[in-house]
């Protein structure tokens, strides 16, 4: 029997901790692997009104799963005003974080989901990272760039090489080294956590039409053609530089596993427009396995029970999967 | 009686020949309005062997269509092998495009509709524009920035502010007075061509986020949003500047008519994504009707009998719909 997941409710004014109340009332249907909470218990006695247990630790959470929600708890706030954000509040996201992610790096969590934070109050009480993902990254030892974020629904797998910059910053930071790094780490995680033994790997042109050889841009040929021809050295299979408007298709995203896109809306755009309510942001190159739902916190329908919490749900189906590979 | 479209037949090496004869013999089941083809007969022998008539003129063309594919004869090379372009095949285009915009401006016939050309061949026969659109506007009197290009699928349409141009060159190119005109022309296309008395116009962002309150960028903030405000003079309702990546998906596609996008791939993308096979391109802004299939002339699959004609066939109907609302 594999650990229980480690799930991070987020901000405990935000929908965090209705998505993950609701994913455990229907455990049995979305045949869910055991997870506990880690957060303030109360924000879930705000906006639910179902069972919740306080575990020790994560074998007890696995133990009280089938009967109550489990959470570790991690001290907030002593009300909780659902859509109503505070510094204590994102004091006590923070807290809840760290120790998700040093349950699962010690091997007691077999995966870490991570609910919505709002950066903004994050920066107020002293996080420094750009984001969730790049403070995971650090607490695992990593740099930044080391990681990969894939946006993943069910017929679409999507990996940003720019992520969170401005439009008109994407060309000049966009390099071969860059675009290899990111297709190495991308090929590498489909087959660790996927089990693609060859993982098929599209990769985005910069330009209209990919550049209608040089007519449009030349990124297509002095930066992305050159990182293809160094990602042959994987065992893949490359294709691209590809027509961003035409490699998103139906029979097109039955060719590969992942397409690698050189900034946020090129991946983002498919991604959302195909699976909006189901997506699954995965951090890629980690020593843990972390998922999170791609929806942010939506303070303007907490506490009204109108949270969906499918993506929830999906995040905590990839994570239990993906661990599963990576135990086997 | 309202007098038939005006089908340009493209490259008559292309697929353009093979999608038009293949619309014809489904006219029925799409209860496709009577069109004629404008081009080299010579080109449609060479990929099918279903009747051809050819026709002296639109009327001569609307009592044919019935029975057989009505051609409007304009003199190509002799012998056309489908896949293998010619500068004499180039300049047959060029002739059938010209004759077919006369037909279409002097009422004879009621639509344009325009098969694919190959713009490489164009220019060398002396076509100076940088596509159709801009050849059609044209002779229509207008500059090109007075027109737009729309594309439309049966659940989503968009229009791109910026076109056929590097990425690194669109925030440069951006301004509020072209988004302003584009927005125009759009809304008031939609009133004239669509109907919609009321357009419903969502304007998306440039940066991730729309540019997070210019955390990300300040597109959003110094040119999109005081395009919108201007916009608001017109009889229609603006929403946004929208994140590009959460306003493609259904629910939100239901909240607006047509998505103004900044540049190619932002309104490229979603819509192929979704519309792969369906997309239709029409020209705003014209005094007459002028759409397209969303796609090229393929010259690697043309004479195999694997061209799909539903674009075709979709640019056909919107051509046939847009016409019947201009003429009443």
């Amino acid at each position: 029997m594999s650990p229980p997941l480690a799930v991070a409710l987020g901000d405990p004014a935000g929908i965090g901790p209705e998505v993950v109340a609701k994913a455990w009332a229907q455990r049995a249907a979305a045949r869910l692997a055991p997870f506990f909470a880690v957060g303030s218990p109360e924000a879930i006695a705000a906006v639910w009104d179902g069972p919740v247990a306080i575990a020790s630790d994560p074998d007890h959470a696995a133990a009280l799963f089938d009967e109550a929600l489990p959470v570790i708890r991690v001290d907030g706030p002593a009300e909780i005003l659902p859509g109503h954000p505070t510094i204590e509040g994102a004091r006590n996201a923070f807290e809840a974080l760290e120790l998700a992610v040093g349950l699962t790096r010690s091997g007691a969590a077999c995966a870490l989901v991570t609910g919505p934070v709002s950066k903004a109050q994050l920066y107020a009480v002293g996080f420094t990272h750009p984001g969730q993902t790049e403070f995971v990254a650090e607490r695992c030892g990593l740099a930044p760039e080391m990681v990969a974020m894939m946006l993943a629904g069910p017929t679409l797998r999507t990996v940003p090489v720019t992520t969170h910059v401005a439009l008109k910053d994407v060309p000049s930071l966009l390099t071969t080294e860059l675009i290899v790094a990111k297709g190495r780490t991308t090929i590498r995680a489909l087959r660790r956590l996927f089990g693609i033994e060859r993982p098929r790997l599209a990769v985005a042109g910069l330009n209209p039409h990919a550049g209608e050889n040089g007519a449009l841009g030349r990124e297509e040929i002095d930066i992305v053609a050159p990182a293809i021809e160094r990602l042959r050295e994987e065992e893949a299979e490359l294709i691209g530089p590809l027509a961003p408007d035409a490699m998103f298709h139906r029979r097109m995203r039955e060719t590969y596993d992942a397409a690698l896109c050189l900034y946020h809306d090129q991946a983002l755009v498919p991604l959302k427009t195909l699976h909006f309510d189901e997506g699954v942001n995965i951090t890629l190159g980690l020593p843990i396995v972390r998922t999170s739902p791609d929806h942010g916190t939506a303070f303007d329908i907490a506490g009204q029970d109108r949270a969906e919490p499918s993506a929830t749900i999906a995040a905590m189906r990839m994570a239990a999967e993906c661990a599963r590979r990576v135990a086997a």
